[in-house]
């Protein structure tokens, strides 16, 4: 006598690691950068659908564990993604995610995935989103400061979103500089190798910052910046940890995601509560223009938030409909009677033990 | 050439329906109830070592999808639950959940698990905990109120963990207190299933209440219930949602697991916000006597806190450290350099095209 197969309600779609990179060796990584933000930016157009929450963080001494929550009324969508600067030291990532899309009517998960691959193309795509709307026309260079695991991301997601031609790549660590310039050969991309920040944002119209210390950091000062400049400083991401002097802050435009988290987490930190800021779907809606001239420095000042990994869920749980790579897991139990989870136990023990 | 193999660090251990139905069946209930109420009040009883914050919930008018997060600073642990009381018209469970238990130190999960079993094992096991010092000395009589999914796993407990000898089932479907009656049946429990919930708490003892209505209900009434009696009321657990007559609480002493949820969520939303309560924890730490005499009514008003899933996950944890079956799951990346999430595509790429 056969066992029980798990009930076809027990079954919830997982991406793994290695699934994740088969789609996206199939996909194309620019198609999926262009096809994420599309669907990014579809759910930044209906902002005020969504339930919005700060992430709800659990901090220690060597990190941060988040929960990042968010629903349309339709779907609900979370993401579970940790932030420790030290990991690498011990051989793991630095940002690691896993997170789960689920039917609101009936409270079901439809889908969990690996999200650290996901999350690098969904926080790539909506800075070049974003700076598609507020870096200065015809920006072909960019500054690429921080050469971990998020840069070539950046740089592969600005060129296919912003026409950015040309990288120029920075790090503390000479080592992570190399390994980005090798990964991004032959990308379609000049890639320029700096020492130092100075020389990495000589030219550029477009500056990413992306470093991963968890302290308040100056990656940029203030004399570095010059007039009509885009920044997009996503490296600042938790209380206590900035990249830029506060004085570039005060003389810029500043976008953000979601107010009421970067005001907790971003470079905003760094300024009175109050202080103006713009969210980024009301330039994306089109109720704000995003940059008006060549001079103004424009900041987006961005953290992540719950909607972009909803939409990249969303995005992922189509790209399965259309036959996309992935296994089954027997995640949620499903007795015959709903109201008979006990029995569905006894009535397996006893098919074993008739096996 | 072989395709490259997940890196050590990519995999989870992963507890499925079918690995936790043989954990059940290997360990045998009323043992396993007993080891998580041990862990559950070991966890109680150091309350404030623990993070602690009502769940965050996402409300629907078909239910509830609820985070609920907690750390001891040296793990973190969070479900995901559900509560959708229509769900079982589609053949679906009220309650399913999953849940993660990871190092506080490097941010990893170090356990995926199914908890639509988990849960109905740590809630029975709770509420016999708190029985325990709650319920009359030498209780031997149990009504339980609601006979769904987890009426079984609550009669088995308040066996297994109070002692109690005989179980009164009701429920307004009688064809849910037929399915109870089986599966108790030759469990060493007298069973008598009822036709009222008057008939039901003739000479309990103790009154589970569980039912799973998502609106203010009425499931037991003033006059119902005598002096000395301990309610343990577990189906009340979202706001709006009730089981218990307003005059019942007032004449009760009430117990509860966090006061800041159970204000939002249990039956004492229907009483002002500074109604006195007490914390469980403090009965299990000594730092409360729990009844106190004969004639006193108390009332557990429980709606399930996330300490108490932590403590099922350091339970099934350690179960698994034991050898109890689970699988490795591909769920984290796991590149040579930890700073080369990229490159990791890139070459397993090469490796496909080789292989």
């Amino acid at each position: 006598m056969p066992l029980p197969a798990p009930g076809p309600m027990s079954l919830v779609p997982f991406v793994s690691v290695e699934a994740m990179m088969k789609i996206v060796l199939e996909q194309g990584i620019e198609r999926m950068l262009i096809d994420l933000a599309r669907y990014i930016e579809d759910d930044f157009r209906r902002w005020e659908q969504f339930d919005k929450t700060p992430r709800i963080a659990a901090h220690s001494s060597e990190g941060v564990i988040e929960l990042m929550p968010t629903s349309d009324g339709r779907s609900y969508g979370f993401k579970y993604v940790n932030g420790h600067p030290r990991n690498f030291q011990t051989g793991r990532q630095t940002v690691t995610a896993f997170g789960v899309l689920s039917d609101v009517e009936t409270g079901y998960p439809v889908l969990l995935t690996e999200m650290t691959i996901l999350t690098a193309l969904r926080t790539a795509a909506t800075s070049a989103l974003a700076a598609k709307h507020l870096a200065p026309k015809g920006a072909k260079v960019m500054a690429m400061i921080g050469n971990g695991a998020q840069s070539e991301f950046q740089c592969l997601a600005f060129k296919a979103i912003c026409g950015i031609d040309t990288v120029r790549l920075y790090d503390i660590d000479p080592k992570a500089t190399g390994k980005a310039a090798r990964n991004l050969a032959g990308k379609g991309l000049a890639v320029v190798p700096c020492t130092s920040a100075e020389q990495a944002i000589e030219g550029a119209q477009i500056i990413t910052t992306c470093t991963a210390d968890k302290q308040y950091a100056t990656i940029l000062t203030d004399n570095m910046v010059g007039s009509g400049v885009h920044i997009n400083a996503i490296g600042g991401d938790c209380p206590g940890k900035t990249e830029l002097h506060r004085d570039i802050l005060t003389r810029s435009d500043i976008f953000v995601e979601y107010s009421a988290q970067t005001r907790i987490e971003g470079e905003i930190q760094q300024l009175d509560a109050d202080h103006p800021v713009t969210e980024i779907w009301q330039v994306l809606a089109g109720k704000n223009p995003g940059r008006r001239d060549d001079k103004q420095i424009t900041l987006f000042d961005s953290v992540g938030f719950a909607t972009e990994d909803f939409s990249a869920l969303r995005y992922l749980k189509d790209l399965l409909g259309s036959g996309a790579g992935h296994q089954m897991l027997d995640l949620l139990a499903d007795p015959d009677d709903p109201r008979d989870l006990f029995g569905m136990i006894e009535r397996y023990g006893k098919a074993v033990a008739a096996a």
